[in-house]
């Protein structure tokens, strides 16, 4: 059956690494790709044994060397997925992009502000589609939120209140995920605000349709010879007069990764949490909460149309990273067909990628002058 | 990659079907399976569309056919998941089985206890493997609360009170899933018994290691013109003392999937929801409940061999279910090397699935007999 | 300001005792009775100790001397708390009622049914009123419960789910609310059933407005060299068709207090739970659940009138309490105006209490006969 | 009985005021005190109906009168409640402390500085006790993470996340209740950080035991018209190195008094929700979450003190106001014999008051300056 299925190779995401797998599995739910090549590690040796445990039919030595043969041959992959630390992005992904090979990138898009301006032109410059893997925008009852802010149904949003807390780096970390996102060089200027309060920042503006005009963020380091932020308080304003508060932290003992978002409004309010996904909390101004679950006739048109299964059958992280997947798949399929796809089709874009960038830079210049405001 | 897969054939699970899609994406998050073949209509024209609709490589009109030809096959199925209505498990299940090809069945069983007995005598005369899918059980906390109940940390068992109940059958359905589930011919005798008590029966006996001795049920069904039951009261009683309540209902407005089970034992209890499947609460006597999260450093080894992304980041319905899929592609494999998969592996067997058809009789019996005690 | 108030006397409730003193801050709540006398305990020392600890202006030795003393003052007590161990509620209770003084008991009404009937007559031909402390069915959002049920928001009621758990009789205890609890003399023949289950009974019918036709019961006792039941499994059937499940145990560690009802009809389902008693689940067929909270608008007027204090601000045990004392205060200044109170004015009864010792007594029988249906 | 009890007058809780009735129940939950003298409402007449329709012994036209009567009175008031709005709180207050009555006095402290300035001095100059009804603090769980946090358990504090939502401003409100409550005059500067603000901010500091040294706050007024804040987004920073958030907000839907905090140490997290004031979680990092219930052994001796009913009988607002009470009953009754009151009674003081209109001071010029930070 793989015919039928988009080839996909993959950058990154050897056997040690997290985000890799989930990628994998993420591309295998939906059955709309095969990965059928793969560089999966920064050095020649480890990218071969990778690739000879996962069983790739045609594993390279590094993703240069992965883009340029993929790119001649007839059956090469039409789609490839980046999934390395954060400082190769970018240069992983123009050797695929100026050859016409989609991207599916994790996200946040760089480790740094240049690069990301870089990738947004090489993405203006290539024919290939671009896809960034904010993930928690591909759950269903997220879907619903953003129908139902932009149905009008809470009112003009006033306030948005989002939080990413996690606990893992309480105290000082040795493995390897937890190295490489603390160091400036391969994760960024953001610790904790590049590596989750990007998801927060995303969420929050994908749900409410609004834009950031200014934040105020006051960066902590609390593990002693950490270098990068591992808790981030931060203000933010909208355009348009709403008002947030962005909380992230990898040093909140007792939070897993417990995403949340309230966001209320002149008639009502919303709020989804990541670690109970199926469910979308709608309080209506002098009503009842009304619990809406994913599948059921409540949960409207955007989100029956990513759903898989019935209701009362939790769905989870994998499938809503599935979606983007999924989604990704409709987008190159149409762009195939010489067409763009559906207005029902929504994935993040790399300019969500750069607004993310923006955010983490902002929030270091904010902190460095005493959590003065500065502009997004 | 398909290379390293298993072969796999479907029968039934067409474009109407809901249980057939699952298979599919169990299968397939894993990546040990490839979807090859398939039957998966009860007429030759839908099996002809629902197969061309999938881009199945071979496409039959029936299950015989597709057992005969299949096994003649040098790259013919390994395995078969057979996912039609319940009575016909038994008839196309032996078809597979007596040419030596596994069989990956849905439950229960069969639609009748005549059939559940020769089901047994199949897998009995056959070289292949037998696997059931009871789903829960592919789920990292319910593999935890077993390990627990026996490593003797909450004592020996007193008291069970399980219960699946929905909602969906709370008036007359017309859709496909209603009509079969609803018709003694297709489904046997018990309706919601057969259909979710089985499950809840199933996952009581998995986790306490405990076998029922006893039963006393009082059946309804409380919406006119159904034939069988659609709320269920079991009281349970175990061998070695601990008694237990089962309540299963497919008219209990607000349930959706709400599968629960709590076990209490003499120095503590442990809880598990379906619909918040990450977490299992253990209730230590004269101490807080905890709160233990599938990949967590509480959750134990058996938890953690089945999991596959980190705390926090739910797993689902679909995961457990691809969990028994991998269970099964572990056995298979090991049979394929003429052994034995190793002790850790897990999965349910033509056995439990006598148990459960046992279970839909002893209920019906019971009841008929205005709730006396009936044997198991 | 005592002027205004009624003048209470208790029976019972000395230093050691627990539901004494949740008696006496239920009548101080809403400042409708001023404790004045008592005969506190069955030992006159024990007797003048207790109540000189309380400082309570006239202590008797024994409640027969209070109740001839206190009828014969001008300002005598009016009404009388009695919160002895079951088997001496009949006994003091006939003292007050044949002198007119009102009687306010705690449950189970009586540890015998001969007793409970004798109370019945007691109270016929007695001018007191006797209100029974099940102290539950004060609280706001069972009284919204029992209001929508009566007005057809859920439909015709189908099934009901009741249960009381607690862990204290885990083990065997020495504690003097344990001894006199598992002891048949002084307890009745009830464990867990009397103590507990004859709330959740209770709560059933009052919620649903159904009375119980016949039941089946299987009571274990876990603990060795306990006498009475410890945990039971009921099955119950309501006159009109409706059917029930109660489950009452004193052994199921982790729960503290989770006395919890679910009531199933036609159009919608209801929930609440006692530990979270300031919320109302409601769960209308197809649409979301609503969360319906105490003080809120559509928490309905049955609730509005025994709430004190804002939605979000909870009330708990005590409020409940309390309301009981309240409604018998008013119902006791009808009373004193020759008027019977307004309907909206609602306790339990000597009847309720007869049911409840009924219930025991069915229970007790159907056990012994291996759980064979009884009628109540 | 009342002989034994504190004899309480009240100025403010007139008929159609909230917090009086509050007040008068927590004053009689315990049986501590009786209330006999009022000067209920600032108009004569609704004085004196008030103080009837309570059937107060001794009812005064204004709170200057009463003072002056009561003191000399054998059987004056010992104490008084004052429970005006925020603008009267000093003027009644001195004229009470200057005649050694004691003082039992609303939240905020003040609607000024100046006069909380001269509030503390009147305190000072008086040698009555000063109690402020800071009433969560009274809530048994909130002790007991008070005392888990003095004890290490969590570590040392780094971030703090308190939050006091309410939704009944989200429109213009006419009711009595609102309309001071948006006046700047009677409120003081301060709109939702002066009525509920200063309650989190106190909370904050009462169980971390840290005193904030500064704070950047971004005020929002969200309902036009309306003069005073509804909305508050306050960055903290605590002597000794921990950050904090705090919103307080009254335009928020589905939020009652969803007051709730979060602090997160080294070695720990801890949180407590106001609308489920039974339950304290305690997270430890790397373990599962505990669920530390009210009256349980995990439960602590300072839980254990303030604790009125067993396990699993939630116990509310006020009960938890009711301990204020009670511990202001010990300190007047110490100090009636001449001593302190033992280390363990708790309650909030003028210093805690000045505190918090401190923190609305700050809070408003910090947002006029544009979220700046400003020294506490």
């Amino acid at each position: 059956m793989s015919g039928g299925r988009i080839r996909l190779g993959m950058v990154g995401g050897g056997l040690e690494a997290f985000i890799g797998g989930v990628h994998r599995m993420a591309a295998r739910i939906d059955g709309h790709f095969e990965l059928v090549a793969g560089a999966l590690s920064s050095t020649p040796e480890r990218a071969q044994a990778s690739g000879a445990a996962l069983g790739l039919p045609r594993v390279y030595d590094d993703f240069r060397q992965m883009a340029i043969r993929e790119a001649r041959r007839k059956d090469g992959i039409e789609a490839v997925a980046i999934v390395t630390p954060n400082h190769v992005h970018y240069q992983a992904a123009r050797e695929f992009l100026k050859r016409g090979i989609h991207v599916i990138c994790d996200k946040p898009l760089t480790s740094t502000l240049a690069d990301a301006r870089k990738m947004v032109q090489a993405v203006e410059r290539s024919e290939a589609l671009f896809i960034l893997t904010h993930n928690y925008t591909g759950t269903p009852m997220v879907r619903h939120a953003r129908e139902m802010v932009a149905g009008g149904e809470i009112g003009k949003v006033r306030v948005v209140q989002v939080e990413y807390p996690q606990d893992w780096l309480t105290v000082a970390q040795e493995a390897k995920q937890a190295v490489w996102r603390t160091d400036p060089l391969r994760s960024g200027a953001g610790g904790s605000t590049g590596d989750i309060g990007t998801h927060a920042y995303h969420l929050a503006c994908f749900i409410t349709g609004l834009e950031a005009e200014e934040l105020a963020a006051d960066l902590q380091t609390f593990v002693s010879g950490r270098e990068l932020d591992d808790n981030a308080h931060v203000l933010l304003r909208f355009r348009g007069g709403a008002r947030g508060m962005l909380w992230s932290s990898q040093v909140a003992p007792g939070n897993e990764n417990a995403l949340r978002i309230r966001v209320f409004g002149e008639t009502g309010g919303l709020e989804w949490a990541q670690e109970d996904p199926n469910v979308l909390w709608h309080m209506p101004f002098g009503a009842p909460h009304r619990r809406i679950t994913r599948g059921s006739a409540a949960a409207g048109e955007a989100s029956a149309r990513v759903s898989r299964v019935p209701p009362g059958h939790p769905e989870g992280y994998l499938e809503a990273f599935a979606t983007i997947y999924s989604e990704a798949a409709r987008a190159i399929r149409a762009h195939g067909r010489g067409e763009a796809p559906g207005p029902e089709v929504v994935f993040p874009t790399v300019s969500d990628g750069l607004k993310g960038v923006e955010f983490v830079d902002a929030c270091v210049r904010s902190s460095r002058r005493n959590a003065a405001w500065v502009k997004l």
